[in-house]
């Protein structure tokens, strides 16, 4: 069986420690309240319920899968109670406005706790997280009757939502989608289209599903600036908040797939149901993209948490699995002795652990955004904000993809089957990688969109912090080799930026095909960076203090001397530029 | 669905136009009958059996599964069948020696044909595989009593073969072992023991399984030098070979794995059955060693029939799916048109028609090994195919399950449901790199035991083919790129190899860790190495000539500047040593 503890030491080093959250929340009223002994609470008290409630699902939701019963989604055992414990215990609403139920606590807080979710049961996380995703786009965009009718709702978690945007032939590319609304004149809309792949479509848990559907009013332009969004409630709910009639949605169909059994990802038919338009006509992209930027963020916690879900499994494996001799060690010896499984297993501990800092960091940038007082310092934590976003959504699926297929290996035969649940993982976390816009498609924002955003300021800002941790690093000894590991990594990403921006690559052709070795550059430059940062705040206690001194020591050192290294390759594998990429005809692929 | 068609045009290409496979068939009296001609439609037939039986059956059989009904293994609907039709065609004893009934087709012939075997259908052609590796043990180390008996039922088919060595206790340690096998007087043994994860364990595709049965004799040294192997067959064989009464052995359980589900993975009891050594006494891995041999490079041809199946299929949908802009084309464009899709498909395909030929360069060794007249050309054959065993076991199975999730991700959420079946070679890729010795552990052997192999001679040896090849592309302005990037990665080969045979990182702990990045370098060197190999042939015909021609040369130009920047960043990782890897204590993980 999988074990999984929330490591919420780890958390609060980084949010106390490295990033000074709590000198943060001070200034910035809505926080006001909060300090870092209240986050740590709540973060041992999710971490419990993870542990205890969520868990023990995880692999009987896989085994059991959920199933189509006349026209209604069935979750599997034990799932809608444990949605009804989570509800009761407020975790739905937990970075939600006080304005509708929610407990206004800090974006740092959400995401940890969606760490844990996805760590103990990835495909019941995904029901809150969707849920926020859709309320934080009502909240934005609806509204004040819409707001006033669904948002207290959605908080509490009585009902659910549901994004539905891609249609069997618009995927990535959502300006060719072709659901429409056409006006009734009361105010609503009717909603006519078929959707796939809309996770938590349907299902058993909750009184009422809420979908957010992107369609097209009749005289909408062509391509994404004629889309619009829609809410369309799978019941009708009166003025009072009460649901009534069934809408007409149906499930057209369940998907059979690799992963997120317990998932209920939907062919939905709206069938000329009724719906009513969530901000300005045409614009429902800008809307939607409210929801798609948190789900982003979120995403990435999937991939961060099921790497240290298959992490925290192959350790204990690791130390238990007698097999073979080890130089130090007279007779059979604890695979954890073996160099070679160390390697799989600081190559997962020193990506989550800096990953974990990179998402933390930045959802403290989405928390100044939000609510800090200066509007100048708003400013520059929504550009970081929106550089970062692409990053952590792909970075963190893809190494933490990377991760469980190591923390698998780790297992050897007994990670190829069901009883540690490592296999499992693996299959979970690879639809990371693809929903929310696939991880090429973040490659193609960072490069084409987010890199040029605002004359370019977000990108000097993080590069010029990365420089200024430098520059703090710089005499330390202990920490020289590391810096110097970082510096060349860092001169590569600066060097390839530039010539992307404005230089010799920055053709579409050449920006298109860098972009997916320049996001992983960037991330390991980023990773690279905190844990310099972990590193220094470590050294400053003194190196040798305790366990967790020594394993942030340790792990930095590996980061800079068996990871970083690749951002060499990757800068030169850009230098290569699109010729070999673009060299040979489609026919002939 | 997913597509397959055997790649016949590129398979001769490499045996016949690169590794000049005809001019060594001529050299060698047992293959004096087989000109290339002959090969090429022996592959053209192989091909269209996969095609037409074995690829239809692969979904399905992935959903059925197979079910133990009252002690005894069903297969999924189908599959006796396509095995009956498989051994009609004599598609068993392909590379077997006439000797006993089978064909007598070169290595080079048979590795081909378990690509596409492994392309359609993974699950089914591990029947065969196994059944191979079993018969060539008892070729090699069976009395001529044992062999009369046995040998023409398993190369017809008739009879299928199954390993067991693991043990709860002893996955990579077989040393560990304690399955027992008693004397009984009459020339025979009574084997104890219960084994985990056996391929093929039981079924219902044929009228006998042979387990060959590593265990201990009462008076067994401990350790590895104590294991001798044992036939024990399903149903015990009277003196003219027609099976009678059941043997004591049993299937325990059928393992729930991630993939190959139409492979019955057993727990095996054999509860005092009746065996009977193979080979001598307490020196039963070394018998078994010639049975994992070939089995290392089945499955290394399991991962890139994989990837091959992947890419065509990603290859297709890229063609046809439509979806965003591409700067030259107006309108929606297919895919294939955006470089990021381009440079996935790319990634798949140089690796797969590389590592072909990395197979194909070391099946012709086995061939010159087993059949050259020779002797010192026999010699050094063998050290070849010693040395290169392990990385094509590990290096295609690793680069094959990247290219299987690559070939997932150009379908985005299409590729993670079951409809287009890239998900099933995802998970039935995965169990490759575990299989047949962990890809770790043939890092350790490739570090190790190969490299200090006879004096280091046949490293030596490959890495002066190298040198060869890039003195003979001297002057190749075409090729100058690709040799400038070869000869760097191959200087960093060099330069690590020396450090690890008697440098400074000759020491245990320093061989152990650097071993898997050391394995992926030397995998990167040797393909870049096929790659100009392939370019320089191409070159010799011209460029343009056709559509062949075009893709070699694109391939090879992707692969020098895309993808072999990575030897740099493993050497440097290397460089980093067993320092952090150790640091820190088993209890701090």
């Amino acid at each position: 069986m999988p074990s999984y503890k929330a490591p919420v030491e780890d958390m609060m080093f980084v949010l106390k420690d490295v990033l000074g959250a709590g000198q943060v929340f001070a200034e910035i009223p809505a926080y006001a309240e909060i300090d870092t002994d209240v986050v740590e609470n709540v973060l041992e008290e999710a971490g419990r319920f993870c542990t205890e409630i969520l868990q023990p699902l995880n692999m009987s939701g896989d085994a059991e899968g959920c199933r189509l019963e006349g026209g209604v989604v069935r979750t599997p055992k034990g799932f809608a109670e444990a949605y009804a414990a989570f509800c009761d215990a407020g975790w739905g609403g937990l970075s939600a406005s006080p304005d509708h139920g929610g407990q206004g606590l800090p974006r740092t807080v959400q995401i940890l706790v969606d760490e844990m979710l996805s760590a103990s049961n990835l495909s019941f996380g995904l029901f809150p997280g969707l849920t926020r995703g859709a309320y934080e786009a009502i909240e934005a965009h609806g509204d004040e009757a819409l707001k006033a009718l669904y948002l207290p709702k959605m908080i509490a978690g009585t009902w659910t939502g549901a994004m539905a945007l891609t249609e069997g032939g618009a995927g990535s590319d959502l300006g060719l989608l072709k659901a429409t609304a056409v006006p009734r004149g009361d105010g609503s809309y009717t909603v006519t289209g078929s959707k796939i792949f809309i996770s938590s479509g349907d299902h058993d848990m909750a009184e009422n599903v809420i979908h957010l559907v992107l369609a097209r009013l009749p005289d909408a332009p062509a391509g994404t600036r004629g889309i619009s969004l829609f809410l369309c409630p799978k019941y009708l709910v009166d003025r009072d908040g009460t649901p009534g009639a069934r809408n007409a949605i149906s499930v057209g169909a369940l998907e059979h797939k690799m992963g997120i059994h317990a998932q209920p990802t939907c062919v939905m038919n709206y069938d000329g149901c009724q719906g009513w338009l969530v901000g300005e006509e045409h614009r429902g992209l800008a809307a939607m993209f409210t929801m798609m930027n948190a789900e982003r963020l979120f995403v990435g916690m999937q991939g961060l948490g099921v790497a240290d879900a298959s992490y925290q499994t192959a350790a204990t494996y690791a130390r238990e699995r007698l097999q073979g001799r080890a130089t130090d060690i007279a007779g059979t010896a604890p695979i954890i002795a073996h160099p070679d499984v160390r390697r799989m297993l600081l190559s997962m501990l020193s990506f989550i652990e800096a990953g974990r800092a990179l998402s933390l960091f930045t959802a403290l940038e989405m928390d100044k955004e939000k609510f800090h007082p200066d509007p100048d310092i708003r400013r520059v934590s929504g550009g970081l904000v929106a550089l970062l976003t692409p990053v952590i959504k792909a970075a963190l699926t893809d190494f933490g993809f990377e991760a469980a297929v190591l923390g698998q290996q780790v297992l050897g035969g007994h990670g190829y089957i069901r009883e540690w649940g490592q296999e499992q993982f693996v299959r979970d976390a690879r639809i990371a990688m693809i929903y929310e816009g696939t991880n090429g498609i973040q490659a193609q924002d960072l490069v084409l969109r987010k890199l040029p955003l605002d004359g370019g300021r977000p990108v000097r800002t993080f590069l010029g912090l990365i420089r200024e941790t430098l520059e703090q690093a710089d005499g330390s000894a202990e920490a020289a080799a590391q810096c110097a590991a970082l510096r060349e990594a860092l001169a590569h990403l600066e060097q390839v930026t530039a010539r992307l921006v404005d230089g010799d690559l920055a053709g579409s052709d050449e920006r298109n095909a860098a972009a997916t070795d320049y996001l992983r550059l960037f991330a390991l430059v980023s990773f690279g960076w905190l844990w310099l940062r972990m590193t220094l705040v470590v050294l400053k206690k003194g190196e040798g203090a305790d366990a967790h001194a020594r394993r942030k020591i340790a792990l930095g050192r590996f980061f800079a001397g068996r990871i970083l290294p690749q951002a060499g390759a990757l800068a030169r594998q850009i230098d290569a530029g699109s010729a070999p990429v673009m060299a040979l005809a489609a026919g002939d692929f």
